[in-house]
């Protein structure tokens, strides 16, 4: 094998460089969500494809990278059923497990499977890989990570609150400034009874929720093609009226126009009773009441949040909502939940384009000792634990090699320091130490190195 | 669907009490990976099969974890091969990609595909799990984390040597007491020489490696069934003698023996220089050269290290040695490497034996605000924001539930301080602490509970 090896598409190494950045990400995501109560929990990579799928859709059971089973994978299915070739018949009997497809499902599987260990509400953190086989492209992987922050077993609006006190704290410390926009499924609810198509509400809020990006004449000819009455679309037609106002605006129209709606009165009043929690507090963030975000709709039933950077154009980095019954697909129904999920991937992505990498230094000061050869050995060696037992990140190079060598290691690795002891040196039990960022050099006692570095 | 979900066999759930012993195990590791010097890398879970079949031995092939291709799998098997059935030719046509099945061969894989990135001396260390279709028993997952250290690019003992550093610093600080035990595969190679059979050194060492279960009688049937001459045999018995003298006695016996075989003294030297470096320091270990350890001798070319606990019968908890050409087989040759392997689930089942958890605290302090409803949350929100200024884990319960079950929570989470702030405390500007773990219970002002907590 002589070509060059890769990696399947769409899949990524990360180097050194790049996984302190990550490091940076996740450890401050991490912090936070701990500093409000968050534990972690971890699931297997693989899932049984009886908990993944029909959970994501249609779309969603083709994206599941599915796990040939182990020893004769084809001995359940018959010669006549091979030859039918019928995809979905053959992979479920030569596949049992898939691999995670979000953080979410096996969340929910996670919290019935070990209900009798659970106190509730319980309020966990997960952050891992999952994988996904849609067609690779610009921002989008086929192995990417989720940091999924979720509280389940309480319906209080006091978790939504957490939530974005979470968001705002976490695009605070990465330096990120971001526009929070919100919603509510049952304001959702309310308007397609207002509109007079109730059923209707998933293509009507799919369509809705292209707003922002096509306009309402393309709405509009989606909602017709989709075979919404000209007459509830002209209804429609009135709450775009209000879609640029500020949050106070939307809210009267909408108390106006959902009068009649039991559920949509109950989504103003949750939206607004988070609204009043939130203004006692001073965000950096903006918060935007989006009347036509609607995210992943199938399970969301309280709550829609979801978040954008203010300064680069990427899509959302963060979102996720309430959901009333995720527990309930596995059997145990009742139980209300919401959770956030940020993408730590296009959080990279900002961090990149904001240039904002530059300020994350390598973990603390870093030392390397050059090696002159075996006779200055134990001399070095002696040297390198001293600087080790301060918790200093200190290596020798391990080959006598050219000096210009060993200099540019330490320079490729972004070493703070280059130690030197040679013949001269420790003759006077002496060494030299060199800054490699100022390239200023110093020679000192070998006593005195601890309080040099302390 | 009503029957409780579940996870497949071998893989497992962590809970957030589990992942708070197993986040202690990973993060001694890490810290003492980057205190010698090594950087963090990550490789994605699904490699290409090509890069993955071969490698581990007809065996290892079996057991890895194949994915199923996306899309119109059996578009490239015509229907004669279908019928044949034949499980291999089958599964190399619907499937190209496969989980990881070590770190060793990602890492190489790795280094060829990036070298032009890379300075060598190459050190780094990687942190992931693995996957093996392994059948599942105690202590042996399907899903497993290893915690992988390598330095590539240089053949300086130098690095043997800082491998067994660590070794000891590691272990040290997860206080478990462990035996080292190293030998050297040119001394494998020396010995099969001197019994007269170099080209039977895998046959030789596999029943070696098996001295210590099973006795020297019982090895020498072995080697008779492979069948390796009795008069050879003979030879090799001599050596039986000096396995459990000290390291210097068994140095001065192969010195003796191997005096004819080049291979064999330069093993010699390598393991004696290597001792020579290592008796300078005060190593908590023990370290054994111990002549009848081979492990995976499949890519091994110098030095073997394993590591045992002094106390809990477990197996190997450490492993590694130096190989010659890992990158050969992808088109890179003539790179040196030398590496160890941390099983951090062994790792985790000797510390749970040793009863080394209770040690372990949760992140430090933390806070629960008891919630009296609508009336006194603000001021019980502000308390909130208070404490969480100060970096403390802090929350409110979200519910107004009865105090029972709220402190009925705080116990299950082990929170060290409730804080109670009722109508007769806001009255006077109060909060009520209490100390969840020695009871007591005081009253202070909100003003003081900066000072408090600080």
């Amino acid at each position: 094998m002589s070509s060059k090896p890769s990696i399947p598409k769409g899949s990524r190494d990360f180097s050194p460089e790049e996984m302190l950045k990550r490091e940076f990400i996740f450890d401050t995501i991490r912090q936070v969500f701990r500093l409000y109560g968050y534990q972690p929990i971890e699931t297997p990579a693989m899932e049984n494809l009886s908990t993944l799928l029909g959970k994501y859709g249609e779309e969603g059971d083709k994206l599941l990278f599915r796990i040939l089973n182990s020893g004769d994978f084809l001995s359940s299915i018959n010669d006549d059923d091979l030859l039918k070739r019928e995809k979905g018949n053959i992979s479920s009997k030569i596949c049992e497990k898939g691999l995670r497809y979000d953080l979410t499902v096996p969340f929910a599987r996670y919290v019935v499977q070990h209900r009798d260990e659970i106190v509730f509400p319980f309020k966990r953190y997960q952050i891992q890989p999952v994988w996904r086989a849609d067609r690779p492209q610009k921002g989008r992987y086929r192995e990417f990570f989720q940091c999924d922050v979720d509280v389940i077993g309480s319906d209080s609006l006091l978790n939504e609150y957490e939530l974005i006190r979470i968001i705002d704290e976490v695009f605070g410390k990465l330096n990120i400034a971001i526009k929070i926009k919100i919603n509510n499924r049952k304001i959702l609810a309310g308007i397609a009874e207002y509109a007079g198509v109730p059923e209707r509400i998933i293509d009507f809020t799919v369509a809705l929720d292209k707003y922002e990006k096509i306009g309402w004449e393309k709405v509009k000819e989606e909602l017709i093609d989709k075979g919404i009455e000209s007459s509830k679309i002209k209804e429609l037609g009135n709450i775009i009226g209000v879609i640029n106002k500020d949050n106070k605006a939307k809210v009267k129209f909408l108390n106006h126009i959902l009068l009649d709606s039991i559920v949509g009165i109950k989504g103003i009043q949750e939206l607004t009773e988070l609204m009043d929690l939130l203004e006692n507090l001073e965000l950096k963030s903006s918060i935007e009441f989006d009347l036509t975000l609607a995210r992943g709709l199938n399970y969301y039933t309280g709550a829609i949040i979801e978040v954008k950077s203010s300064d680069v154009n990427i899509g959302s980095i963060c979102g996720g909502g309430r959901y009333d019954d995720l527990t309930g697909i596995f059997g145990m129904p009742g139980i209300s939940g919401v959770g956030v999920s940020f993408g730590a991937d296009r959080i990279y992505d900002v961090l990149t384009s904001l240039n904002q990498f530059e300020t994350i230094k390598a973990h603390g000061r870093s030392v390397m000792i050059v090696n002159f050869g075996k006779k200055e050995l134990n001399y070095n060696l002696n040297i390198l634990a001293v600087i080790q037992k301060l918790g200093i990140t200190a290596e020798i190079f391990p080959e006598p090699a050219k000096i210009k060598k060993q200099m540019a290691y330490a320079d490729s690795k972004k070493i703070t320091y280059v130690l030197i002891a040679g013949e001269d040196e420790i003759k006077n039990n002496d060494v030299t130490i060199k800054n490699m960022f100022t390239g200023e050099q110093i020679k000192t006692k070998v006593s005195k190195l601890v309080s040099f570095f302390e």
